[in-house]
């Protein structure tokens, strides 16, 4: 199940990046699993990884590469999570980059490994690094398709997303691909997720410039309220383009920037696990954006809210019930606002007058649904996007592994 | 679904407390929904209530009139939680309490009023009220299973515990039921707890020893992570027997009491939403016992944690990411050990080199599961129940209203 069409949209090449992949049959035979991206000498690279305390050993070590020098190559496996693995993961993933490394002739540390999938079993090296030449061999500036299907695990869909925007009279391209559909809710970035510009970016910007992009993209994103311990989000400026650098420029790009990272979120929770809707909370008038940001996660993640959606149940109550326990000290409910859609239902302290079932079971009955929250404290707010909780979700945990 | 037998105690009478119930048709015609306990002059009486800041109204008006004066009478009605009803909620709540009053011959305030069902309707008045006769005709010491049965909702079978213990050579009976399965991560209190005891209790010892004895019971429990909007316990001394004032005494009467709580907030656990197992997080060698808190519910929210434990799948890697995004600062993960029954799953940052799956699976077959983490970073400590998450769970609350 997912929410909305799946359409991918051409993505076009970004010079200074090619991507290559191979079936290295790391979990299962025959599909897309193992993806190198190839990064040309004179671009800055920025990265944001998870906060989960017992992050994965490529999490590590991508950390410790990216702080020594520029990389030249990503290396990302699925199938495999490498995480929980102790000194054997480490070893592991420091090998892999060792042998991209030999092999296209730059430093293992100029490697940075990523591995998504089942969490605690070793990595299969062998079918690893046999699958390593393929990958080199296959290494196309049109491969961002490949690769997006690439880096899936449970996804039903790759997931990409392309823009342009004008910078000092030239025309830059911003370009990304991004996976995950369970254990989401990142805390630092997506499950994973690369865009690559051709523009020419310092690399402070670049790393301010992502870190505040994925504030507001790929950590407002939730399916099930789980940090993985493999979430990692790139961000990749070739310099083979204009250098951005005025003002104007430098708002413009990352206007551009912003709304292409949620994109990226988004196509994440539309293919959430077991998704029926696509669910959009707006919270408004807290008196700090992490109070909007706390109430919004706390209504997000409600079973009984995200039931309610899946069964199209305008079980406002439920809404308020979430709203009513979330962190927030010395709250006035007298004060809050909640709106389905267009559709008032919570105003002084209970369900709005205007109200009827009718009106709220429609808004319901769509895929997409907006649920905003005046909390009538502040000015501060903020927007998470998260879908509902199905069979399917059930269905899909419950057998992952067998 | 359920976990464990549902055998329902003896409970004997309490002299001083009688109970009556009828079928008022609130929500469902032909089943008991409305419960009377009536209090003999003289008794102590003390309540913890929901922090939900949307709590009902009955909450409102209960907690003011346990302010005023003592109880004399608690009246329960299932099928309708009168919450998110404004202004006419709290003129239905305040109208029950009088009408009740006025055919026991008591004051409106020395009634406290409890609702439990769909939130967000108004209360059946008529109905509600047509039903009070039957209920005060049918007051009796020994109407403690009828009651437990009248304050149940989606509860499938009802939840009772009695224990005696010798104060000052004499037996003191403590008796209680309990209901909830749904909308449970209570913050204060079950959805609906009622303990009466005809020890002799100070009215300060009561409300301390009720706070602090819930707070390792009823806010211990978890099925989904939602506060309701109605979650009250009381606890009644009745002073028909010897006083509890000796520290011995206490002690002991503590102890019984302390256990009995426990035991109705388990039953709520093995009762839960769907539930197919009932799960013990022992969450040790925390810095504080919010710490430990903090961890055992993370572990005990996750819907990938709880998707496993109803597939019986030893998915160890699931509880680790649990464990790992629990907010905790300056997390040691190589100190983190975590034990599956007498299994070994995690030490030194990883999977324990004597686990294997056949041990796992076994452990995770069980209907009772117990989960240990020790986090390595001091004393404190802290006990959690949970279930699991099934298929079932999403019908029971995806056809809720329908």
């Amino acid at each position: 199940m997912a929410v909305g069409k799946d359409t991918f949209p051409v993505l076009p090449a970004i010079e200074g990046v090619r991507l290559g992949t191979a079936m290295a049959g790391i979990k299962t035979p025959g599909r897309r699993d193992l993806v190198v991206i190839e990064i040309a000498p004179g671009a800055t690279v920025a990265g944001v990884f998870t906060r989960n305390a017992f992050c994965a050993a490529p999490v590590h070590v991508a950390k410790r590469h990216l702080a020594l020098e520029t990389p030249r190559y990503l290396l990302i496996n699925t199938g495999n999570a490498n995480a929980g693995t102790g000194d054997l993961g480490m070893r592991d993933a420091e090998a892999s980059c060792a042998e991209l490394g030999r092999l296209a002739d730059v430093a293992g540390t100029a490697v940075l490994p990523f591995s998504t999938g089942v969490i605690g079993e070793p990595l299969p090296m062998q079918r690893l690094l046999a699958g390593l030449p393929d990958a080199i061999d296959s290494l196309d500036a049109d491969g961002w398709v490949a690769a997006a299907e690439g880096i899936l695990t449970t996804d039903t869909r790759p997931k990409g997303a392309t823009t342009r925007v004008e910078i000092g009279g030239e025309t830059v391209t911003i370009s990304g691909i991004s996976k995950g559909s369970g254990m989401i809710q990142p805390n630092m970035a997506t499950m994973l997720g690369f865009v690559a510009t051709d523009a020419s970016i310092a690399q402070a910007d670049l790393e301010a410039w992502l870190r505040e992009g994925v504030a507001r993209s790929f950590n407002c994103i939730t399916v099930d309220s789980d940090t993985s311990t493999n979430d990692a989000c790139m961000l990749i400026a070739t310099g083979h383009g204009p250098a951005v650098t005025t003002d104007a420029d430098v708002a413009r790009f990352r206007a551009a920037l912003d709304a292409l990272l949620v994109e990226l979120a988004q196509a994440i929770i539309r293919d959430g696990e077991g998704a029926t809707k696509f669910v959009t909370l707006e919270v408004s008038e807290a008196q700090s954006r992490q109070e909007a940001l706390d109430v919004a996660f706390t209504v997000a993640h409600s079973p009984l809210v995200k039931t309610a959606l899946y069964a199209s149940d305008a079980n406002w109550g439920r809404i308020l019930a979430a709203v009513g326990r979330a962190p927030v000290a010395d709250f006035d409910v007298d004060k809050v606002v909640i709106d389905l859609g267009e559709v008032r239902l919570v105003e002084h302290g209970g369900r709005a007058d205007s109200y009827t079932e009718e009106a709220g079971s429609a808004v319901m009955a769509g895929e997409e649904i907006v649920i905003r929250i005046r909390l009538g404290r502040g000015e501060a707010a903020a927007t998470v996007w998260t879908s509902d909780l199905s069979h399917e979700y059930v269905s899909i945990n419950a057998d992952y592994r067998s």
